[in-house]
């Protein structure tokens, strides 16, 4: 975790998490991170920054939820600096996809995506030879690889463009997906779960209980990257190199 | 609605609604603005703002609603402006009461507060003698006017304070509160729904299905100022004059 921050310190601290969920971690990954930020803060008392916060997701996602813990969130921010060290932290939400602009032109300090980018914006079109199975496979052809493969390229070179509009010059981004370890699309540490579930729902067809078709026409918008592949798009699309 | 905006235009156009509830009329309203905005920002081909939206309410809003909502407020806003203009807006979320801090220091342009101010943050204390009354009435005694007004006083000046330090030089505000015309404090113009509501829990009390006490013990947290002290809090508090 190399996330230092650039000096000069800036006026206002702007954080900002990317599908975060609604769940208990969306906080305490947060005040973890916190908790760290304002340590640090503490020794320049003439310069207690602002800290302001965008938790990101789609806007199904359950906003409601975050917005009502917040005042305990605030509370326990406020015990445990301690010392009527007011954090000065503002969260807020903002709705929509991370593959589309989200945020002001040079705003944000430090970016952190956790768990969203092996999302991909949607299944990949032209693989409809991928009968049978819900994700790349080790039955799933050749262009259904390069399908899925080109989908999250697209997607990620989108994502770093507009982060790349978004950040500061010197700010620093921390992005957390599920990837596989090496260039074996086929491998199966990234199958994991959806094999399992891929047989499940053959079982049913085969007990008549799911229509072949519908198995058939379902594909799951994930894809898992290797470090090599990251890095590549990381490279080509510039931005941030 | 002398809104003009301060000029050199500034990079990012920083609008703040507070108190926006979760209705159809969050959004016509915020639209109405922004393409009366955006008509302008059309003139200057070279100078395209980004439209930066903060969206207040208390954290128990339902801003679930709002967020699904926006993906087609968007849409009919390119719609609106036609002509390939993308608006560039953000919409964002703020759940906290607007008599605490909310948004970053020196960052709002244009602050509008939507029948939210007549909203005191509390039922004042000291108004036990205001039995069989659930707001200022005819019968109130003097105490429970008073106590009412301090509670207002109080609280408009800690929004003043607040919001004046989040707003820019030369930033603009609108208020649009509930009102009374008068210095009459016991006027009807302000109580034309609350009075009929008193008379309605009253009648439940003779009627027997409602304990008296419950009655007594319940006010509503309203207060509906004159223009002279809106006018009289604004001045004394000196950051807006």
């Amino acid at each position: 975790h190399n996330c230092t921050l650039p000096q000069p310190f800036p006026r206002n601290h702007l954080y900002c998490g990317l599908r975060m969920s609604s769940g208990p971690n969306t906080f305490s990954q947060f005040l973890d991170s916190s908790k760290l930020f304002m340590k640090n803060a503490k020794q320049w008392p003439k310069t207690v920054p602002e800290f302001h916060v965008f938790l990101n997701d789609l806007p199904g996602n359950d906003f409601n939820t975050i917005f009502r813990s917040l005042p305990a969130f605030y509370e326990d921010l406020r015990k445990q600096m301690g010392d009527g060290f007011d954090p000065n932290c503002l969260v807020t939400g903002v709705a929509g996809s991370f593959y589309t602009r989200l945020f002001p032109s040079k705003s944000l300090h430090f970016v952190h995506s956790s768990y969203g980018l092996h999302w991909i914006s949607q299944v990949p079109d032209g693989i409809e030879d991928n009968e049978g199975n819900i994700y790349v496979s080790r039955t799933s052809p050749p262009t259904v690889v390069e399908a899925y493969y080109e989908q999250y390229e697209r997607d990620f070179v989108t994502f770093l463009k507009h982060r790349s509009k978004e950040m500061v010059k010197g700010g620093r981004m921390i992005l957390t997906m599920l990837g596989r370890k090496n260039e074996d699309i086929y491998s199966k540490g990234c199958h994991y779960v959806l094999e399992p579930l891929a047989m499940a729902l053959k079982e049913l067809v085969v007990m008549g209980l799911l229509e072949e078709e519908k198995l058939n026409s379902f594909n799951i918008p994930i894809y898992n990257p290797s470090p090599a592949e990251v890095k590549y798009i990381v490279e080509k699309e510039g931005s941030f190199t």
